[in-house]
């Protein structure tokens, strides 16, 4: 049985195998509980005791702590995995509103909003959560992006579109200071898509 | 002696009078122990105790948590207060630039980071936070900033220009991503400040 299966550790935390209905039992039992909690109070414990399993269990299919988290937010990540397909089948011209649209839809949908806040709480608080959050978006989300673009400093530009979104997540959804709180979508995007946009083209120096 | 004017709710918490060197002596205590704990695991005990005096002189002082929060936040701060006299002093077509460069050597001086790492994070972590946070960036920094600006939507293009140095702050300091992480500030300073300087410019549409 897959269960007996040493774990080992630098393998991708989604990809270990077990029954696939408990794995998937604790990773929601795992969101739920970094979610409400944040990673510093979570523990392997609390999960498996809301998963209805043994501690060891959960320590066995996913790893320790940290690779536990890194599974839950690969499925709090997993409505941002679109992101780069989107970039790949914009025109040059709009990628930038695309872009913004995408990001704002999810941040919008309170379904996708609040497991994203929780994972931002984490990263900002703990060093741990902020090294799964890094190498999640880096991997996923940056480099992807930064290898649809042309010209130089591909990587640094990607970012900083990255920065003018994370900028207006940070002040819209997690301090929320008005006007840009409360502001209507399309005005957000109005604003938000030429910098995204900007960005995203190469330098015209 | 004044130490015993009764606090006023709404009085700015660093216009409360009573002895100079005390209060001076606590306030130094209440930003240490929250720069240390985040909001949440503060105390008035733990300020007054750094600060070798009685809590209930903590409350006479500065009122409740939320209140000697703001006083120590208002000291950290400080540095940040001049931006609205250089976005002033800025001739249009380089506020961009100059307000990119301000909030960066805030930021790159270790002395005035680290007091600011620590009440983003409470500002992250806690509502309370989040809304001394909020109030003192809106009326001291974004409609200072946003009094300066000509044409339409004025505090929300203030605002949108705070994003973008905003995720700059988050991907570069809180979070550190690559390759923004370490790029150079000049390169930092050349890529942002015209996204800063587009959003300060009334809309050419």
């Amino acid at each position: 049985m897959s269960a007996a299966e040493p774990r080992r550790r630098g393998r991708p935390a989604g990809a270990r195998s077990g029954d696939p209905a408990t794995r998937e039992r604790i990773l929601a039992a795992a969101r739920t509980e970094f979610s409400e909690r944040g990673y510093d109070k979570a523990s392997i414990r609390g999960i498996a005791k809301a998963a209805g399993v043994d501690a060891a269990l959960v320590h066995h299919y996913f790893g320790p702590k940290d690779q536990v988290f890194e599974a839950a937010v690969e499925l709090v990540f997993a409505p941002a995995l679109d992101l780069p397909d989107v970039v790949a089948r914009s025109a040059a011209g709009d990628m930038g509103e695309r872009l913004t649209r995408f990001f704002l839809g999810i941040w919008e949908n309170p379904v996708s909003r609040q497991p994203l806040l929780a994972v931002v709480r984490s990263a900002v608080a703990n060093e741990t959560a902020a090294a799964v959050f890094r190498r999640l978006v880096t991997v996923q989300l940056l480099r992807r992006v930064a290898d649809e673009l042309e010209g130089g400093d591909r990587e640094l530009r990607a970012e900083m579109a990255a920065a003018q979104l994370v900028g207006v997540m940070m002040l819209r959804y997690v301090i929320r200071i008005e006007p840009i709180a409360s502001a209507d979508p399309e005005q957000v995007v109005a604003i938000a898509a030429p910098a995204v946009q900007r960005h995203l083209e190469p330098s015209r120096d």
